[in-house]
């Protein structure tokens, strides 16, 4: 295996090739480098350099590059080309990384290109653009090797011959009838192992798992992740093999949902990377800390209808902060767990009412544990009984409110079609500083 | 396809069954379901009613069935059974699955039913468990298709032949030489279309990616998805081939790796379901409930140390949530960025430094924009100048700590072998809450 690591050294050595238009240099280094490694090179300069380094390699591997760049990072770069030859590219490339980089190209631009693409790619293209990226019609591919169960083992080698150029990789072989209907699956080891006389009839599996084309991603990851399997046949209504969908496919559908998701959690509202551009970091914060000045507000105009009580006992005001973190705290576990269920739904949902009985329970004991806990550091911390008392009650409220709220909201989020996972993170929080705060001085007005 | 759904009907109509002993509608009930199903099926049984209906199925199926239970239902259910049971289940799976099951063992029985298994997988078996479950020698399977490279292709499809039995699903063939080191590897299909007098060392590919044995699981993840493998050859130090990693597994690593941050960041301590028991849903929630108290505790001993100032001006504790929810909030999107770009490291790292002037002026926008928004909005709703320009003025500088916090934490934890996402959590909004009490009471107790 050919090494290559990204060091500092490399990059800046390789910038003062790119500035010298040390051509020598920049083709040596690249040698036996890898398609990916190339590409992760190139995020490092400008998109005017990267087109400089890449006019330099063959046809294919400037396809492979192409294929493997960041969609943000690939719009930019090409801009440097006119559609024919972006189309010269893409010719390399398999039906469905056409149709996903064809998606991110301006529309007038997309028809140009298209027009230009080889006729069996511009067919095969033209009906995968028909699907949302996000069900199996978007993700599948239509390169695929099927045969007629009424073929020999030998026709059916001699197809894999005629098609073993266009399909880039491939574990078995679609088995279907004369209508193009989906019957079953000849594993390219039984084909291996057969011998040539016998029929595809005689050999092949019937059971064989398939998805429509407008099923969900989480759908497909879900049925791939459970049966195992490391190609999936895409049926019409018709139950007729139009595409396949293969396991590196589903490896960036699952790493795009959980970066999806963590920044969800996180209040960052926008697909962004540390090392995106100081305003766009900016942007994508400030949605959701706004939302959270807005909360803070609030919680101040609140707290301001109890001023003759805070100015009596000044104390009440040191334990806001005890009662609002534990209440966000309680609320962040509560919906991450159902976010996780929501995500596992391989077992009988029990339904909302059975799950609420059991947080009830959980939010008791934790409660319970937690405000006796608190009542007696409180006790020894600042020697007052009525006031501590007061604390203890309205935390094990909070605990309990703060475990409801955090159960409903994604399980209705969910219910509207909106992600939960929205509910894992700064909302749920603001939502229960707020609830807090009111049960707080709602049982500090009942009680002192 | 056959569609196997999980509904309450069913389950209830199966718990009858169960009762009844009803060996006729639970064996025809599961005809052609696949092992994925009935497992999860059997959660939603004790582990003896699972044992009932198990012992229906013929040998390879129970076995397929417990490779596809999660572990601790596995753990239960498998002390129905002695020892040399267990082996005849574990022949029946690949050595990778094999040696998983055994580490869930405890360390008395895996002796007994190691010397129970069939002698071939007994040796694979026990070299894999010399490895930890999270680097590449832990994941890798023992069974693979090699060749020598001076075999030829006739000879390669004979050795697929003998090995196809006890290689469940294979991609390639992997090309060594006398010693086993690792050359190169001819595809499936390449094997398929080439005529049979061809030597294997005409028809290889040399360009072939491999870790080593100790590699971490993370570097295994990477490498697969970057290069989009399927199949991934292991290497002890000599360079000699010793198993092989296939996707499927990386899916897994993938999937698990995802729910662990998820479970970090929304302060989970446990690995524990919703509907796991209501004990330890209590326990995992509790560790981290109880260090957010703590900081509660703190934050209200600190906050009595300014109970002169509080008395004077009441308003003053109005605003503590605002400045403690948005010192939270910036906390915890700083640090999930780091966490983030800690996972896909496939960049020049420009150091600590570049990062923090870089997250600095981040700061100082968001900072400078929503202090305004507060000032403005304090000046409305309350109609006070001097304490609005002074929550305005604490809010700029906690946004701006919270953000180096938030940064530097990831960084040191990383540093420190500790998993970066622990700062994105409950962690991060304790210390970030105390911050801000901090630095909010000192700008009021400077300025009012």
């Amino acid at each position: 295996m050919i090494e290559f690591e990204l060091t500092k050294e490399f990059r800046d050595r390789f910038q003062q090739a790119l500035d010298d238009r040390d051509e020598f240099f920049i083709r040596k280094s690249l040698e036996n480098v890898k398609a990916a490694d190339i590409a992760s090179l190139l995020y490092e300069f400008t998109s005017a350099e990267a087109y400089y380094v890449m006019v330099l390699f063959p046809l294919e591997l400037q396809s492979e590059i192409i294929n493997d760049l960041d969609p943000d990072v690939r719009k930019q770069y090409l801009k440097h080309f006119p559609p024919a030859t972006i189309a010269t590219f893409l010719n390399q490339l398999a039906s469905d990384d056409t149709a996903d980089i064809l998606h991110e190209l301006p529309i007038k631009e997309r028809e140009e290109v298209l027009l230009s693409l080889d006729t069996e790619l511009r067919i095969q293209v033209t009906e995968l653009l028909r699907y949302e990226p996000n069900v199996a019609g978007g993700l599948m591919a239509k390169e695929l090797i099927k045969a007629r169960i009424d073929w020999t083992v030998v026709q059916c080698i001699e197809e894999i011959r005629k098609q073993a150029e266009s399909v880039s990789r491939f574990y078995q072989v679609f088995v279907v009838d004369e209508h193009d209907k989906l019957l079953g699956k000849v594993t390219l080891q039984n084909l291996i192992i057969s011998e040539a006389r016998k029929k595809v009839a005689d050999i092949y599996e019937e059971d064989i798992v398939s998805v429509q084309t407008y099923d969900e991603d989480v759908h497909v990851v879900e049925i791939m992740k459970k049966y195992d399997l490391e190609s999936l046949p895409v049926i019409n209504v018709h139950g007729q093999l139009v595409g396949r969908i293969t396991i590196d496919d589903i490896v960036d559908v699952i790493t795009e949902q959980a970066e999806e998701e963590r920044q969800i959690m996180a209040g960052i509202s926008e697909d962004v990377e540390e090392d995106d551009s100081i305003w766009r970091n900016t942007r994508a914060r400030l949605p959701w800390l706004l939302i959270g000045i807005l909360g803070g507000l609030m919680n101040a105009k609140f707290m301001g209808l109890f001023e003759g009580e805070l100015a009596r006992i000044t104390a009440i005001a040191f334990f806001t902060p005890l009662i609002q973190a534990t209440g966000g705290n309680v609320g962040i576990q509560s919906s991450s767990l159902i976010v996780q269920s929501l995500a596992n739904p391989d077992f009988v949902d029990e339904g909302v009412w059975k799950r609420l009985v059991k947080v009830f329970f959980v939010a008791i004991l934790n409660g319970l544990f937690l405000s006796l806990i608190v009542l007696g550091a409180n006790i020894l911390l600042f020697d007052e009984y009525t006031l501590s008392t007061v604390v203890s009650i309205a935390l094990f409220s909070v605990v309990v409110f703060a475990s409801f709220i955090g159960t409903l909201t994604p399980l209705i989020l969910n219910r509207f079609g909106f992600n939960p996972a929205l509910a894992a993170g700064p909302f749920i929080t603001t939502t229960n500083d707020l609830l807090g705060l009111t049960i707080y001085f709602f049982t500090v007005h009942l009680m002192l």
